[in-house]
C-alpha cells in the first residue's frame, strides 16, 4: 500500500489518474433499450443508422410556388414573369402550383420560388426573381441518405438528437446504462442532514453533494450512509457498496487519529487495494485511490470542498468512461485574472474563481485563497483555474483557463 | 388581429418578444416547497437565511497541529521550535495538539500548522514555520454569517448549492413551481412517431424536440397530440391547452392552403388574441404570437428547425420569466467565422456554426447556408450565430458570438 503519514511523498494528479485507469480493465459499456422518449441527456450506445432518404422525397425548403426554372430565368421587379396558377397534380410550362415547406414537389417542377419575390395578380402570379434549377428544394437524402450513420454512439442526447432519431422513425434506442456510484461518509462528528448537530457535531452533506455531481453525469447512486470511525463498521459498508454498485466513493476518516483509517481498512479488502495515498493537489491531499474486486474506491477528504474537487479529479473522469465517454471537458472561458494568486509549487491548485464580463472582456476574480472548507467558496465562483505545479502562482492581469461549473452572471451569486 | 398573407409586413424579432412580454400581466412567480434532496436543478424560490454561523465554531481549516502562533515565531527548518504534545482538553504555552481538517479549535490556541511543516520527535513536535494568530484557522461564521442571505432567490441549484444548502440545516426548499406548456402539433400529414408514414406523410418531431427543450429548461409538458388541418379539433385542442397549461405551443398548420389556420382560429378565441404574425427571422419567419385568457401561445412553423429556433427565441425567455429568471444566456464563446455567409437585410438570422478549437482559437464553421429544414443542420452544429437584421451577412474571419446549445469537440458529431 502506498501509504503515508503526513503525506511526505505525494504523487502528481496526472500520475495518480493513470494509476488509477490503468489498474482498472478496459471498461466494458452496458448498454440499455430505452423509449425514445425517456432518452433527453442519456448517452447514445449505438450509431444510428438511416433505414431510409431522409427526407424520403424531393420537398419544398420555403413557402412559395413550385416552378419550373427555366420559366423564370431574367426575372426581375422590373421585368416580371407571369405564370398561370393551377391545382393539377403535374405541373406544365409557364404554370406555378403553391406549396409550403415541407410537402413535397409536385412532377415537372425543378424549384421553388418564395412568396415574398411573387405577386398575387388574378389567376396567376408575378415572379420578381430568377430561379436555378433545385433552388429552395430539399432534395431526397438531402438530410440523411439511406443506410448512413446519423448520429454516433456516445452522443449525449439534445432536443436536436431528439428531433432526428424520431424523424428517422426511431421509437426505442440503446443508450449507456446509468452507472450506479455508491456513497459512503465516515466520521464520528457527521449528523444526518435533518438532525440538529450538537455542538462540535457537522452535518453530512458529501453524500448530497456528490449523489448531484453524480446525477448531473447521468450516473445513479446508492446511499451507504454515514459510517463511524469504525473499521467494521466501515469495511462492512464498503464491501455491500462494491457488491452492489460500479464504485464506491468514500468521504471523510479524518477525525483525530483516524487519518489513515479509511484507506487501511480499505487495503485489506483485497488486490491491489490502495494504489495511491495523498495526491499533490490542493484541496484534495489526503486523497486515496484504490481497486478492490476490480473496481475503483475513491477516498475523498471529509471536507466537502476537498471531497468535490477530489470527485471532479477522479471520479468524474471516471463515471464518463463507464458511459463510454473519453472526454466531456466543462465549458471553458480565457479570462484575466484580477489578482496574484501564491501557490505552492509542486501542487496542482484548484482556484475557486468567480468569472464575470465587462465590456466585452472575461475577467476571473479569485474568490478566496485559503479556507478550502468553506462553501461559499464554491457558491460564489461559476469555475476554478488550474495552477499547475510548475508555477509559484499566477499573476494579476494573467489570462487563465477557467472551467466553468456555474452560469456566468447567474442570478444566484451573491 | 396583425394578420397578413404572404408575410408583406414581418415584424422584427425584439419588436416581436416584446410586444408579447409587454401584453402579458406581470408573471406571479409560483413556488412549491421540495424535499432539498429532489431540488438539484430547480429553481431557487426563496433567499435562503444562514440560522446560525457557518462554521458555528472556530475549526482548523488544515491536517496538523494546534498552537500558538507566538510559541512559532523565527522558526524556521534551520531553527525549529520544539513543542510538547498534548492529549487535554486546553492546550497551554509551548504545547501542541493534533488536529484535523474541520475539527474544532481547542481552547489555548490561536493558529495551526501544517502537518507537512512539522516533524514528529518523541513526545512532541519540531515546528520549521512561522505562524501568525488565525493562520489555518476557519472562523466561527467566516463560510456564512447568522442572519445573512447564504445563497440569493433565483439561483439555478447545482451541486455546490446543494452542499451549502445542507449544511445549513436546510432539508426543505422553496423552488419554483414547474411551469406546464402544452404542445400541439397539427398537419394533416402527420403521423405519430411510432407509426410507419405512407408516402407524403411526415413522422411528427416538434412535440418530442419542444418537449425535450422545456424539460432542459425546467418545465413540464402536456402532450395535446396532433390536430387535423381542422378549426375545430385545433380550437378544441388548444382550449384544453389553455385550461390545464401555463401557454400552448402550436406548430405547423402550413399544409397547402392552411397557412393562416391555426392563427386565425387562435385569433377567435379571445382578447387581444394574435399580436405578431410573421417575424423578420430567419427560420421561423411564419411564427405567430398571441395571448388568450391571459396566456401565450406561440404558434410556430411545422418545419423543426424553424420551430426549434422559434422556441429559442420566443418560448425559452417566457418559460425563464415564470420561472422567475429574467436571463439565463447559453453558454457563448467568440470564433472566427470559417466562410463568409449571405443574408438578407431586414432579416434576423440564425446561422448554425460547428465551433472546434485549433491552437487554442476557436472556429465557427457554418453548417449549411440554406436548407433550414434539414435537421442534420442542428445535429452537426453546436451552436448558432445571430446575423443581425441590419448585416447582408458575416465574412470569412469575422469574430463572432456563437450561443452553444452543444459541447464543443462533442463525440456526437458526425
Amino acid at each position: 500500500m502506498a501509504r503515508l503519514r503526513g503525506f511526505e511523498k505525494l504523487t502528481g494528479v496526472d500520475e495518480a489518474r493513470s494509476a488509477l485507469m490503468g489498474a482498472l480493465k478496459p471498461t466494458r459499456i452496458v448498454s440499455v433499450q430505452v423509449p425514445l422518449s425517456a432518452a433527453l441527456g442519456r448517452i447514445l450506445a449505438e450509431n444510428v443508422m438511416a433505414e431510409g432518404d431522409l427526407p424520403p422525397f424531393d420537398r419544398s425548403a420555403v413557402d412559395g410556388y413550385a416552378v419550373r426554372a427555366q420559366d423564370t430565368f431574367e426575372a426581375s421587379q422590373f421585368n416580371p414573369k407571369t405564370l398561370r396558377l393551377t391545382q393539377e397534380k403535374g405541373v406544365g410550362p409557364r404554370e406555378a402550383r403553391q406549396i409550403w415547406t415541407g410537402n413535397p414537389m409536385p412532377p415537372g417542377v425543378d424549384a421553388v420560388v418564395m412568396l415574398e419575390h411573387t405577386r398575387r395578380i388574378g389567376e396567376g402570379i408575378e415572379v420578381w426573381t430568377p430561379l436555378t434549377p433545385g433552388e429552395n428544394v430539399s432534395r431526397r437524402g438531402e438530410d440523411v441518405k439511406g443506410g448512413e450513420v446519423a448520429l454516433k454512439a456516445v452522443t449525449r442526447l439534445g432536443p436536436h438528437h431528439m428531433a432526428l432519431l424520431a424523424a428517422l422513425g426511431k421509437t426505442r434506442v440503446d443508450v449507456a446504462k446509468k452507472p450506479l456510484v455508491a456513497l459512503l461518509s465516515t466520521g464520528n462528528e457527521l449528523v444526518e442532514p435533518g438532525r440538529e448537530p450538537e455542538p462540535h457535531q457537522v452535518i453530512d452533506v458529501n453524500r448530497l453533494a456528490l449523489a448531484s455531481m453524480c446525477l448531473e453525469l447521468g450516473a445513479e447512486t446508492l446511499d451507504l450512509g454515514i459510517a463511524r470511525d469504525d473499521a467494521e463498521e466501515i469495511g462492512a459498508k464498503i464491501r455491500e457498496g462494491l457488491g452492489k454498485a460500479d464504485g464506491v466513493i468514500v468521504t471523510g476518516g479524518t477525525s483525530v487519529g483516524y487519518a489513515d483509517l479509511v484507506p487501511t481498512v480499505v487495503d485489506q479488502m483485497g488486490k491491489p487495494g490502495v494504489i495511491v495515498h495523498g495526491v499533490a493537489m490542493r484541496p484534495g491531499m489526503p486523497t486515496a485511490l484504490a481497486i478492490i474486486e476490480g473496481k475503483p474506491i475513491f477516498i475523498l477528504p471529509g471536507n466537502p470542498v476537498a471531497a468535490m474537487v477530489g470527485f471532479e479529479v477522479f471520479a468524474r473522469p471516471l463515471i464518463l468512461k463507464l458511459l463510454g465517454v473519453e472526454n466531456e471537458p466543462r465549458p471553458m472561458v480565457k479570462a484575466r485574472l484580477t489578482q496574484r494568486v501564491a501557490s505552492t509549487l509542486g501542487r496542482r491548485v484548484f482556484l475557486r474563481v468567480k468569472v464575470f464580463e465587462e465590456e466585452g472582456d472575461f475577467f476571473a476574480e479569485p474568490v478566496r485563497v485559503t479556507g478550502s472548507g468553506i462553501l461559499t467558496t464554491m457558491t460564489k465562483a461559476n469555475g476554478y483555474v488550474i495552477i499547475p505545479e510548475n508555477r509559484e502562482g499566477v499573476e494579476q492581469g494573467e489570462v487563465v483557463t477557467v472551467h466553468l461549473f456555474d452560469r456566468i452572471g447567474g442570478a444566484g451569486i451573491v
